[in-house]
């Protein structure tokens, strides 16, 4: 860490500074500036308590972190790709990964017809929600066990993997009983104990970014998981909270490059969320594939005007259909195939 | 809620927009504007299924909802204030309510000293964090059990009520044992589950803002407590995150005016995680208690710059003592007592 | 645009809104629910007054705008693609347009240099700052009129057209002697009297996205453009401000499906400001072209660690060369060539 | 300025940063730490050219600037709070500064009314917009010079002081006849050339912070007043643009301890702007009293459900009073007199 000292501040008090940094267990050398003093804390900052604390100090201006954080899902700590493997799916290589379906899981039929729609055109794996974290309390929160039923016998019928919310660590038994993937969501995503508790079956995770997570911060929700002996994880951009209204989100594509540089981790993007309409679906999934993302996650429902949860951000079977076949030549150029 | 039509649609497609407000359970009553129709669909929007999913119709342009959705937590379903008994402690009435201690507890001697002297400068109830959310799982993650046992023993010599946060469904009973509230923090401010947990206790809740919650969404995480039967609820304003960087938060004082005009319930602001900075603390007291808050939430350490977490944030014993002293004048114009 | 009373309202004080919503010009027609009430007023709201200001009446909770304010530049208004002729360069038709060059203009042998590099590796259009905004009035200004002597110079030698900044309406007369484009920068974006200073000189205009623009005040600010009898209107989307410190701006790409969608307009992508990380422009302009941009303004300097401004977002020649090279195969599946 | 090195980079590459850190002007001296390696780069970072393009080197992390950037207006300047003498009204001393009046100049009656009003609650200084810069070009534009007109009879009338916006250089001398201090708006907060030509005039000028702009920021886009020779400066906070849709800014409150704490020049705040809603006016205007603003710019309207621009922010007579009168107890608390 660097501890910068105020303009003008007398040797003594610089002293001071340099003691309690030494007492904090960093071996402190000052620089003395032509215009201001600094301090350098040479020292392990991930294992050494922080020097931030410091700016209390009233010769302190402001202490500047070196070190990045994350360690684990760090490209530093594992150079090449890593993959997960989901039950025969491998997320993170050359093949791209679709992953669609309901938001919500509503019905034995919109299920079925939906996995069966979404299988033909080249997904691989089923998402629909059975355990719904809603807004209000008066909208409809999932089908819950019956909706877990229902995916599970999709799961037999067509062959798809399953990715579905957990919400709670209560529910991580049952859950898992029928998830290939627990996919934690945005609100849950600095949800270390749900994180905990999902690291500990082993299962692959999907951890999407928080509605106001910085990037760093999403790689050490990440770091808890390999952190708890589960290295099956991959990350998910779901657009970001910002002032723009004409979008629910704005979906941050640089993010999929960012997280490529950073970390050695898989990296699917929610093009439904990410920006709350349907009408940009489509153009979106390109440009995720364009900036290197190794999947999707796409909400499809048979008849989205009648959606018992997010309507407005999902995409019918045609729409679907053209979406995927549309992709195809920006696969190519992205040197990835379905 | 009001269905915008696309201008220059032709009456068919406007007539297959009105069916499916029909279908969807509302009254449709199209307007047919100079430059514009509107169909405005007449039903509880809290009851209804949401028409928003409309918006996948081509004709459809926008979709505006009229019906605010929380209720219990409505000024209107409750037009005086309400308050939160606390063990004896009242929240809310004209008496003003500070909150004080460490945030984290961190040893015997550390909370005890400190119990003593925000106790001493007027605060009634102590906080302290047992259970940690930290952003990095390297971090000091709170003493858990022997933290909550501490508190115990605090508030069995001090009197002071106590205030700690709930991290964790699985937490709550042991948590119970020894909290007077409960505080569900910013991360876990849109974990629905935890709130209901917290809700079948019947214990007075202190519920966080999100780091990039709006206001409406806060209101109706609340009103998932008093829906799920517990009215003990108080609001905390703890600053939003914007692009701003000199703080670590914003802190969004008008929140505190409009939660006092949209609810009836007590709202509370901590000035230490909204600014990040124990040197704006004091500053940012003042303007809450002129806002009309009910009460502080204020982090003090004995010896901030060696504090195991945000030590940055937090104020040394003669702070706190100055601070609660200056706030005098200000209560006195905002017409509350100590 | 739609007023929304307040629930319990009397008839006598709904019916001083609605008097209150003729006097103001418009034809109220009231809509009782069983929730609410709504008044619904009709008239062109682009001409009339705005009712927004009734929301001082106690008895109103909101005012909702029905009809979109922009019309010029709104599709709806010109169905087909626009293109914009830059002295034979065509901008928005199926030739992608590449604007390349320094940042800032610094010197003759850094802007000759560099105009051949990017000449030879595709652009069309040579970029470079002479008069620079700078954050602080310490830092380099930029060289003013013996940039635009060098830009004019670049131009006679390589028979590239020429991007370049306009700053102040006193610099409208001799910019344009040099410049084919006008491009007016992210914090001048509504200074309106620059635009439409800019307007009646009747040359192509690139407007830059606000800081914290929402795209219906982007389609506005071009909206006065338009009104002012020019219609050589291209948008550009160079990022927005956010919480995320990872990258200087976040680029929303999503904009620019948006602005072909709501304008007919062409836009083009600024990845350089719009990440300001060399290191990302690469991957952020493979995006663009996914989503359908019309062309590219990257900055590319002859050696980026020396530049005079922004160097940190600044590639090389080389890093050029490869970016142009990489571009195609995305260019093919977005059926545009170069 | 320190810069960082990417951990496990060799010798000979660490070298080549410290020869590119000689080269720029710096006196590097490198310190190899435990995990990573730093070089401090001694040198006034406001004069010399500055390191951050030195992250295009792929050996180099980070750079992490050290000093504040602003100079003249930082409170290390002049640790005396300054004033600014307004012809006898002087802002930034014991005294508080009210300034009120009308959002646009509309018509004598109008202004004259205002005047009187404002006047006789106890305001001293005008505000009027004669010139508006409106996001649609078919809104309202001011009266322009019939409203400049309107201004000085009312100041004649009155004795009050007047505040106008300044909008285009091109308009700084006739503002100038009228104008007792210029505003700068939001929009134009980072409008350079438009800061200096005000700074000539030797005017007093009241500079708004913009939609997004860091508190750094305002801070250097004030030191081009002080640098240009005019110190005669005050902020306005004025909010800032979040995803909160309530409101129409984020009224920043801490900003205004900030600016006292970082500079030695007055601070007002704008609640109208700042909030976007007249019933919120009268909190907020407490909170900014209580945080140690040295003065307030209120909208005020003899008939705000009519304004002709942003009625919806602007109180009339009756209510202006009662804000005024229920200001006392608070700027006395303050140690402030009207």
């Amino acid at each position: 860490m660097i501890v910068v000292i105020r303009p003008g501040t007398p040797r003594a008090q610089i002293d001071e500074v340099i003691a309690e940094v030494q007492k904090l267990g960093y071996d402190p050398r000052p620089i003395f500036g032509t215009e201001q003093t600094v301090i350098a804390a040479i020292g392990d900052e991930r294992t050494h308590h922080t020097l931030e604390s410091l700016t209390v100090m009233p010769q302190v201006e402001r202490v500047l972190p070196v070190q990045k954080k994350h360690k684990l899902v760090s490209r530093e700590s594992h150079p090449a790709n890593s993959t997960v493997n989901v039950d025969g799916v491998v997320i993170g290589g050359e093949k791209f990964c679709v992953m669609a379906g309901p938001c919500s899981v509503e019905s034995e039929e919109q299920l079925m017809t939906t996995a069966e729609a979404v299988k033909a055109a080249g997904a691989t794996i089923l998402r629909g929600g059975a355990y719904k974290p809603r807004t209000s309390p008066y909208e409809f929160q999932g089908l819950g066990k019956d909706g877990l039923a229902l995916l599970a016998k999709a799961k037999e019928r067509t062959g798809l993997k399953i990715i579905t919310e957990l919400l709670s660590e209560n529910h991580v038994e049952h859950v898992a009983e029928v998830a290939d993937i627990f996919q934690i969501g945005a609100r849950n995503a600095q949800n270390f104990q749900l994180i905990i508790a999902a690291a500990k079956t082993g299962k692959p995770v999907m951890l999407k970014r928080g509605l106001s997570e910085r990037i760093d911060e999403w790689l050490l929700a990440g770091e808890y998981l390999l952190a708890h002996g589960n290295a099956n994880l991959m990350f998910c951009e779901r657009g970001i909270r910002t002032f723009e209204t004409y979008t629910r989100n704005t979906l941050d594509l640089a993010a999929v490059a960012i997280v490529k540089k950073e970390s050695h981790l898989p990296i699917i993007v929610d093009p439904s969320q990410g920006c709350g309409r349907a009408d940009l679906v489509r153009m979106m999934c390109r440009g995720a594939v364009a900036l290197g993302a190794d999947g999707l996650l796409i909400e499809v429902h048979p008849n989205p005007a009648e959606a018992l949860s997010d309507g407005q951000q999902q995409i019918d079977f045609a729409g679907f259909g053209k979406l995927m076949a549309e992709l195809k030549p920006f696969l190519a150029a992205a040197g990835r195939t379905l």
